[in-house]
């Protein structure tokens, strides 16, 4: 299937920063044949779908580098408490009474919330991920899944095996779509001697690893006092550093906390909104950038955010960072923009294939209507995108080459249905609560 | 004209938080008449209109209570700059070249836009404000206008003229529709004596004083090194709170100052994402509430915004009291819904009449589609709207008993003419900028 994109004002997001205001995108099967303007589209190219991209932006995708989709359960479910009290008391004890496959409706209830606001590519890491797995495949995303694990306990070789498992089924899978990488929860759910085990999965896998990292100040003073370490110093003793990790929050650091991710090239998911949400704070994410380590931007779950909008985390990461260092100047809206799609298709490990229009890359494609009184005056489009933009403006979205919603309609998914299972879900496990 | 809004989840905001989840809404002329239950629906009321609420939420119209519509034209103009740096080079020499018929489109762009979000009511403060007022009154929303008053210099008494010119001619006017205030724009701007010539001019009208305070840190220091007080302590030295004031953004406070606030009961209009977008800062929000200050929500203008959604700002406020307090059980999702709504109201000194869904006040309501993923599963719908709530799902704006926007279509505007005069305006005074 060939996809011609025409007269939008394409966005490349490239090393060089290309901007076609009158631009062209042609799509062979999976991947992105030609950017640019249409008198230099190869004369050869033949499309057998035309979609017209007047009075819309086109950019890469965007890239939801941290969440946990199948929590969409507890949306809006007991909120405005401290974190401790909202997992222990609320969250972990109806998550004992999740069977697998509730996580398929779960997780299809939050990839058609990111695909209908323009996220193409996910990086989880919860439990029965093969449910999610299964869910990601239907729906046409992409995905980076990693198994959530914690230890040791009685269960947790059986979390490491499932992770291999998940691995071994899935990396790669759904047509290239799935890639898989090993997911230890956080410094204070697992011992040394289990991120050593994890660390060496991940070293046999050939993957990286995805952790929560830094996110509230009990993590560091509780790592202080165990070990003598923040957080970020106790990782890098036991070498975890030495492997690629995708590290979640990173709220409470120190300077050489900072100096650390960025001598290891930690890859960083900023969380903004869930961070306030959850009352952990404010990353200082101006401060990382300035030391060249890389930001992607991630929604968390749904219980903590409450929704999975990469646009909106865009808006609040470009917003915050100027607020909290009381600097204007600080990440200015072409590097929000970066964070929401290159920077997180780098943080998630991908970026060889996607958060950019680039030929060779694969076609992850956003179409945003760019007519509504919040885009005008004319001024730069990526300004209006990142202090105006609304999830609602995406139209059109392509994963891997595929039309997955077209005119704000998804044609993989039948939202009735998943509305449907995941009510059901939520009565039999949460009943008149 | 009376219309009946049907089956709707109707959330009152009044004082007994009345919700009717299969609620309806009687209209008659510009007054709310009945709002419960349709069973106990007066027998006598007969409907010229009935609205089908089912699938959406009844409730009160967001107030933006502080904003510059007019300066729409500056959205997405010089971005990421330091304030007075963006006054002074960007913003001011432009707006020298601004005649008094453009305010009238630009201000139309801007009440087009808060419309579409569910405002139903601003409070401005700029200049030309009279083309402001036919822009309202051709619309069909609801304002409180001030006159920006500076001085002393060459023009600021004819500044004073203006803003009782502009309560002679339109405070009740368009149906009731507008009031008016006196606008000292701030202490740094307008000397101790011309202050006191706005007082009296607002103890002539009998109206209150709508003005920016502690908005930046620098206008703390020069304050405290002018006046040896903060902004606050010397507005209470030249009797400035003994009117009615609604004052916007009160960013950086002292505890003395916040006691002061409440002991006159000081309105304030906070605006969390303009705060943040100029690296003004946070405000301590959740400070100001414990201490009983009424607070409102602002956009401030569309060119530090970079747009006027109070559902935006409301979200905001709610996330941001919890990151900045590091504590996520301050501004619960209710508190923040009542700053949009019936806080605004009481912030611009109009809560008698509207901010709440009560037989006889005004008729000022929205409908907010709830259904989406965004709002799945079932979840207290308030929670839902504040924390995942999107200015796309507003439907339908009905003010002053008038619907403005149906399904999406304003009824009172043309936007593409609005587009046409407003892009014209910018092409004549910023030209190839």
């Amino acid at each position: 299937m060939n996809i011609l994109i025409r007269k939008s004002y394409v966005i490349t997001m490239d090393d060089d920063d290309n901007l076609y205001p009158q631009g062209c995108i042609a799509i062979k099967g999976d991947t992105i044949a030609y950017v640019g303007d249409e008198e230099s589209l190869p004369v050869g190219f033949v499309p057998d779908e035309v979609l017209d991209g007047s009075g819309m932006l086109a950019l890469p995708g965007f890239v939801n580098a941290h969440t946990h989709s199948a929590m969409s359960l507890f949306r809006g479910y007991a909120n405005d408490m401290p974190l401790m009290d909202w997992l222990a008391q609320k969250i972990w004890p109806l998550e004992d009474r999740l069977q697998p496959e509730d996580a398929y409706w779960l997780s299809m209830l939050s990839i058609a919330e990111m695909l209908m606001s323009g996220v193409t590519v996910f990086a989880d890491m919860y439990m029965f991920m093969d449910q999610t797995a299964k869910a990601v495949e239907h729906s046409g995303i992409r995905a980076v899944l990693s198994r959530g694990l914690q230890g040791p306990d009685s269960r947790s070789e059986q979390r490491l095996m499932e992770n291999r498992k998940l691995w071994e089924e899935w990396h790669g899978g759904a047509q290239g779509r799935i890639r898989v990488m090993v997911g230890p929860h956080a410094i204070y759910t697992c011992d040394a001697h289990y991120l050593r085990r994890c660390m060496e999965l991940a070293q046999q896998l050939g993957v990286g690893l995805h952790i929560h990292l830094a996110e509230t100040r009990t993590e560091v003073e509780e790592a202080l006092k165990r070990h003598g370490k923040t957080p970020v110093e106790y990782l890098e003793s036991i070498g975890f550093f030495n492997l690629p990790v995708l590290a979640a929050h990173c709220v409470h650091l120190t300077n050489h906390d900072m100096d650390i991710l960025a001598k290891y090239d930690v890859q960083v998911a900023h969380c903004p909104v869930s961070n306030l949400k959850l009352g952990s704070g404010i990353a200082r994410v101006s401060m990382l950038l300035e030391r060249g380590i890389n930001v992607g931007l991630g929604t968390d779950s749904a219980a903590s955010n409450n929704s999975l909008s990469i646009m909106r985390e865009m808006t609040f990461a470009a917003l915050l960072g100027k607020g909290i260092e009381e600097d204007p100047t600080v990440i200015p809206a072409k590097q929000a923009l970066k964070m929401a799609t290159l920077g997180g298709a780098k943080a998630i490990g991908w970026s060889q294939e996607i958060g950019s229009l680039e030929p060779g890359k694969k076609a992850d494609i956003v179409l945003v209507k760019y007519d509504a009184p919040h885009y005008h005056p004319a001024a730069d489009p990526v300004t209006h995108l990142v202090y105006s933009g609304r999830d609602a403006d995406v139209d059109t979205v392509i994963v891997n080459g595929k039309v997955v919603m077209r005119k704000g309609q998804l044609t993989t998914i039948d939202l009735e249905r998943v509305y449907y299972e995941v009510e059901k879900i939520k009565r039999r496990i949460m009943g008149g609560i």
